[in-house]
């Protein structure tokens, strides 16, 4: 079954949906240990939910497979994340908000050090404060034309990374990256990998030789290196797709771009889980899907804090009766891909899930977490199928033939 | 892997497979309960076969999706049910018998009644005694002649329902239904939704038109509603794909006509269960492989009645030692999809299976329920496998490569 076979059988009405992403939840136990940070933690709300709801282990791209945020997420929301693996650039631009149009092709970039013989000493220029960022992305736009593009635009990010958009010209993505990953060797030269690429690459290598240029005078953050390749693309959206009216809650620029992308309104920028979870309750009645996404475990798990990834689930589960409270048709509780803090970096392993509604049915678990999930109603799944099954449980999908 | 694998794979031998299908066998806890029909119902005898049985859960077409009676059945015979998804008026006429011929366009029809406005006040006609529906169907294969179509059929099936056949045309299933799904509008007019299918458009009108005429001076019964449309269709059957000689044990026409679109034998009808089994035993004999179809399971879950439903697992049970004493190589207990009480209609559940078999891997279930099959030898699997699943236990496939 594809996952477009849904798009077919939905139905509207008004029955709402909350996913509650802990980003990187899934994780391993510490060196000697047995639990798993999602085990370790103290979780009463989501363990008496895990009793009356059904429990399963996702797969956000496929068995062995260590999934990006991209594709991890695009799979939360129903979306074929292998047919779907879109360029980086197009996230960062969705993310920075950036009118987006045909005929673009977007770039992420690093401001990086090179030495006087050209040859890079730092690829992160010494993780750039995000102010210096934008006195340079300032300076670069009002310096550089050129002669293989109509328009450029430089648009900081955060710290070292910024987004490059080439416009008017005819794109491809397929050219090699222009960081070679490593120091000690320079810039590498953007090579065409298809006959058609060619005037892409062109633009490319004379786009880095004027930033070169352009960023003579600096010390540190004297040149750019490019990677991510996108053109635009439009997606099918999930209002759509599946009748929905959703509303993103979520900080960082990347989710609210993929988020912006799949057609959902982007809620105000919040600081805590605890804005967050205000931000939901507040907006609530006016929509009837909604994606809030928690950055922090993964960065905990990135970090390889073990114990500080166990205390953010801890404070989310403490947070959760108020997301209870509103009495959604359908609660999940999942995470878009693991990132276990014993490996500092995302990992292939499933990621538990908790599905919460009046039509489950039970499985006998008594808690949430991965070993239980092993054993749980949903069994191992794949995780863009996820959406439809939560769009069942809230009678958003049609019988399938007579 | 696709279905069709195994048909590649297919060696004949005199081994015996039985599919007992409880029709919506897969169900739900009532309100508060913890208990599904299945797992409520004492089944001492299926619990017994668990013991040395391999248990699993069944997904009659995809994740989330509550699948109607075709397609569910298609998935059971190894069929894939997206790709086979065929108009309900086929299964009508295969259901009843109707010699079908390429060319043949085939429509559900229910006679209903229309006030003097010309607007629908009943879609059922007042769900019309069946002999009255014989009657009007012979009257209007004697007045009604078509300009649009060379020969019109009109078949009773039960009650206010109808089989309408158009032959001599070129047909498309791509047309609006006439039935508008509610009372106080008119029949709807057919609309083409291709260009190709405007002559169908046409000829439905038309035909919508003539009955009305003809029914003018009736005072229930006086149009039909049309839908369901499916032109002729020869499948690949399962004679062909897996060298069976397969005998149907069913007495709805509507799975009697699934299993006669796939090649099978119509085992003379019955009343009751157990003259459903008395005639498997001496058919047994006969055939190799056995499709012992009961409705009942999935009425009383439709009509919402939980502890009737129970009543009826458990009264199977109570006759499954005759089902036993044919010593089949491969028993199959299973649903075509979950009608949970609870719910009073199909859904997306997944379907509790059980196999039983000498050369079984054991999986430690020793009862035969949802919640057991969780955990089950045969894991959560597409139901399309299943097939292949039984005829491997019957050494009915080969190794596949060297």
């Amino acid at each position: 079954m594809d996952t477009e076979l849904i798009d077919q059988l939905v139905v509207k009405n008004d029955k709402k949906i909350i996913f509650l992403i802990m980003d990187g939840l899934g994780g391993l136990p510490p060196e000697g240990g047995t639990k798993t940070e999602l085990e370790t933690a103290a979780t009463p709300n989501m363990d008496r939910l895990a009793v009356l709801g059904t429990c399963g282990l996702l797969d956000p791209v496929g068995y062995g497979i260590t999934p990006g945020s991209g594709p991890a997420h695009f799979a939360l929301f129903g979306y074929d994340p292998v047919k779907l693996n879109v360029g980086r650039g197009l996230l960062s631009a969705a993310g920075l908000g950036f009118p987006m149009a045909a005929g673009d092709l977007y770039m992420r970039a690093n401001f990086a050090t090179l030495d006087k013989k050209g040859l890079i000493t730092d690829r992160r220029a010494g993780r750039l404060a995000t102010d210096k960022n934008e006195l340079l992305c300032k300076k670069l736009q009002n310096d550089i034309r050129l002669s293989s593009a109509k328009e450029v635009f430089f648009l900081t990010e955060k710290e070292h990374r910024a987004l490059v958009v080439l416009r008017g010209g005819t794109w491809s993505e397929q050219i090699t990256e222009t960081d070679p990953q490593k120091t000690g060797l320079p810039p590498a030269e953007a090579q065409a990998l298809i006959p058609e690429a060619a005037s892409t690459a062109v633009a490319v290598n004379e786009l880095t030789g004027k930033v070169i240029q352009a960023l003579s005078g600096e010390d540190k953050a004297n040149s750019m290196l490019l990677r991510g390749y996108a053109q635009y693309q439009l997606f099918p959206s999930m209002v759509d797709r599946f009748g929905l009216n959703p509303l993103a809650v979520a900080g960082y620029p990347m989710y609210k771009g993929i988020a912006r992308l799949l057609g959902m309104t982007i809620a105000p920028d919040t600081e805590t889980i605890e804005d967050e979870i205000k931000m939901l309750c507040a907006k609530y009645k006016d929509y009837d899907y909604f994606f809030m996404h928690i950055k922090a475990t993964d960065s905990r798990g990135e970090d390889g804090k073990f114990d500080d990834k166990v205390k953010v689930i801890e404070k989310i589960d403490s947070l959760l009766p108020q997301v209870c409270a509103l009495n959604p048709d359908v609660l999940v509780i999942t995470g878009d891909h693991s990132t276990p803090a014993a490996m500092s970096g995302h990992s292939w392993h499933p990621v538990p899930v908790l599905l919460s509604a009046k039509n489950c049915r039970p499985d006998g678990a008594t808690s949430f977490g991965e070993g239980v999930c092993i054993g749980g109603g949903l069994g191992r799944m794949p995780m863009k199928y996820l959406m439809g099954v939560a769009l069942a449980h809230a009678g958003k999908l049609q019988k399938f033939g007579a």
